[in-house]
């Protein structure tokens, strides 16, 4: 009986999934056409487009979204519920499930309120950051903390709403782990950031002072994902006003920004994007529109985007490699060596208030400042009212600095304005997955350093490829890390690297 | 009674037709979104891209093809069927039923079909061509022919097939019209040109022989553009292998090519696709998304590209306004006069094989062998065998010319390897459409050619957004013709302007 069942099953099984499969495809199909016009409108589109770009992008979101909550979906993944299926097919029955259940408990209504109201949050930040008026702003975050609640109720009444709207950016990982995470870090960089303060170590930081003609940067920054094996044939370099990556396994793009007076912010950008790029580059081909075929979330596509930037962009070996290209293109800068630019591209903004700025350590506080506060706001712990003086607060105990302005506070960034609470973890928890991936990567692979001081980038390609593209989604996220890794996902690599690298660099 | 009856039908007509309205918005915005993919395909893509391309392009086909062939869309168009609907509507309603019609006729899987002989048909003219072998490609020019007779016969068994093929690049104008013009047409040129071949006239057709670097070039095309008024906020200029225009009334893009030892062919194809753009950008904003706001068909829009190519930008006002610009770009022609100028525009390559190469005369006559060809093999006139032979004949009767191979013969387009039959024809009744519209702006407008010279191009501009961009799909063709210039559609006016403007040149 029990054999005859599962033989049934399994007949029924693969049409069912194959069917589902076939309807994935259709509407990631749909979602990655809205890829490329969102790359389109944010690099090439001119700006009068906006009015027929806005209704294309809403046709192709709503037709994805009535297909993946279509009761066609649901009876396909209705039947393969005890459907007896191999890791492969029961991980992709999974994420497709994860997905579809999500969308369809969203009541259509309220992803539009949700919607508008960020299409008045937008200009309403805007003007308040102008004006240094948070008051201007209230009204609008009240609001999407409302919308945002109701929207967490929804998909799941009985949880923390924070966690749920979490699991919007990271489906994978609880936000116990995430918080604990956080909270190590916190208790690391804070008093670390008041000994580098201290510290008497006198850094090159002016190695790249001066005008760096953006002609010339654009050409270092080709120079720079030529060097790391960015395949061209399958990508694009330009120019956006927020650095971003876009695409799938075929054709995947990346855009950077330059800045006359800063030459390192144009190079570490297009290496983090490279990061990101190479990730997308990496999943299987055969995979495209499943699955098996997406980057797995944001922490991991972070980690890949930090793991270039940092360990490899900021590390001295490859300031070995490139610093001789930077001299060519820039003759102003002969005289450094590769101790300086290493110095230069690591020093500690240690009194800079703005997190885009910031740099590779007290990014982290930055963040967890965020994270605390839009916690709180969501658990229905913090007033937004209150916010500011919070905010100001919290700057002055982390990173010893107290905002003069909330424009250079809590009005800085654009994310609240889109009721996307949640997304800001993402960041500093990319970054410490980055230290353990590299970690393990320098365990495996003899001679890393020296392979990239000689510019052999292949045996690290090799490893991310082989350990973290190739999968997909098919692992959650500690499953991947820990497969990855054979450790559990903490900040252990993360805290040992930046003892070891800013204990040297600040004599601490 | 019948006054109860038309408010009932009044009452009823708005909501039937609001909703048929939001459905062909949607679809249209699907549609629009695919332009997008198109131009990126084309202009920006990395090669690599392609696999992604061709399925995001055939999931928002087919999207598109489910909601214009629905049966929501057809009840919708049946409840319209014996509304009273003013003339706006009623023409909305005509065009939105024609697409719907002919899709829904057509057996999904024949158009499948029709895509994989595409597909395999394409690289066997690429090396039919490139081998000069014609046997190679005459069996899948022969299944085109098989499958585009059942497409024909499946919209309409009683007609005949080439018109129905013909209907679908222009669905409003009889091919009756389409033969008189092309007959007409022949009968002026064939003798025109042989009084060409036998002019004695010596024009200045070397004023552009040299080398012109392509950046120049460039910067050329952006003068020209800005120059005759094309609105960058709305638009860009690329470079792709075949110029193209791509968009809508709110972001019309234009691309150009370039040949460094040909600075006129970039130009007139600037000039070209610049027509194209400003009828899109011309179309009512307010109607986008619905057939009043999409352009009539491809002759109309032939007519745009041409007149601006060749009634304004082969022109002797245009070349008094324009030379002193090309003369700053390029030294080499200072000593140019602008009656060279418009000598080297408008001299005719009789002895040219090449229709992309050709001139404005000779031009209808590759158009004609072409035409009358397809027309015959849809017929069953014509077998596939034959046609290298019947062309060369062709060639020799109208042109005076024979060409040696097929690759420089009846290989040279790739227009039969798509199956495209009934699209050639498009090409000349553009230019004779566009001959007819000038004529008549000429009438309207007090002395068109002096504000040309001075660089004022508005009044044209507006009589042709006036007569031609603001109706959209509104008219058919020979009404918005009529409309427009107050005659019929004929080759009468075109006849009267190569006439007087080759007379004069070759002092026929």
């Amino acid at each position: 009986m029990a054999t005859e069942a599962t033989a049934d099953d399994a007949t029924d099984a693969p049409e069912a999934y194959e069917a589902l499969l076939d309807r994935a495809r259709r509407w990631n199909a749909i979602g990655s056409a809205a890829g490329v016009l969102g790359w389109d409108q944010q690099v090439m589109m001119p700006e009068g487009g906006t009015p027929a770009r806005s209704k294309q992008l809403s046709a192709l979101s709503s037709v994805k979204h009535d297909m993946l909550t279509a009761e066609e979906t649901a009876d396909l993944l209705e039947a393969l519920a005890d459907t007896d299926l191999n890791d492969e097919r029961a991980a992709v029955v999974r994420e497709i499930r994860r997905k579809h259940e999500r969308a369809a408990a969203v009541p259509v209504e309220l992803v539009e309120e949700i919607s508008e109201a960020s299409s008045e949050a937008l200009p309403a930040w805007e003007e308040a950051k102008a004006t240094d008026d948070f008051d201007h702003f209230a009204p609008h975050l009240e609001r999407h903390v409302e919308l945002k609640r109701e929207y967490a109720e929804a998909i799941d009444p009985d949880s923390d709403p924070y966690a749920v709207l979490f699991a919007d950016y990271e489906p994978c990982l609880s936000i116990d782990r995430a918080e604990a995470i956080l909270t190590e870090l916190r208790e690391t960089l804070v008093p670390m950031i008041d000994a580098i303060r201290d510290s008497d170590a006198d850094l090159a930081v002016d190695t790249f002072e001066g005008t760096f003609p953006v002609d010339e940067q654009e050409a270092l920054s080709r120079d720079a994902l030529e060097l790391v094996g960015y395949d061209f044939s399958r990508g694009r370099l330009d120019v956006s006003s927020h650095p971003f990556t876009s695409g799938n396994q075929f054709d995947c793009r990346v855009t950077t920004r330059f800045d006359e007076s800063d030459p390192l912010g144009a190079i570490g950008s297009t290496i983090h994007e490279f990061g990101h790029a190479q990730y997308n580059l990496g999943l299987p081909k055969d995979h495209w529109g499943t699955p098996l075929g997406e980057s797995r979330d944001l922490s991991v596509h972070e980690s890949q985007s930090r793991l270039w930037e940092n360990h490899v962009g900021r590390s001295k070996p490859f300031w070995e490699l490139f610093l001789p290209t930077v001299k060519d293109r820039f003759p102003q800068v002969a005289d450094a060596t590769v101790q300086d630019a290493y110095e230069a591209a690591n020093q500690v903004y240690e009194d800079n208030l703005i997190r885009v700025e910031a740099d590779e350590l007290t990014y982290h506080l930055h963040i967890i400042v965020r994270f605390e506060i839009e916690r709180d706001l969501v658990r229905g712990d913090l007033a937004v009212e209150d916010v500011p003086e919070v905010w100001n607060d919290k700057y002055e105990e982390y990173l010893g600095i107290r905002p003069e302005t909330d424009a250079e506070g809590c009005l800085q960034d654009i994310h609240w304005s889109h009721g996307n609470f949640g997304y800001f973890p993402t960041y500093s928890l990319g970054s410490v997955m980055a230290a353990q991936l590299y970690a393990a990567a320098e365990e495996a692979i003899d001679d890393l350093e020296g392979a990239i001081a000689e510019g052999d980038f292949d045996p690290l390609h090799e490893w991310l490829a082989e350990n973290v593209h190739r999968h997909g989604s098919r692992y959650e996220t500690n499953e991947l890390v820990e497969e990855a890794t054979g450790k559990p996902y903490t900040a252990d690599a993360f805290v040992e690297y930046v003892e070891r690298k800013y204990g040297e660099l600040y004599a601490l």
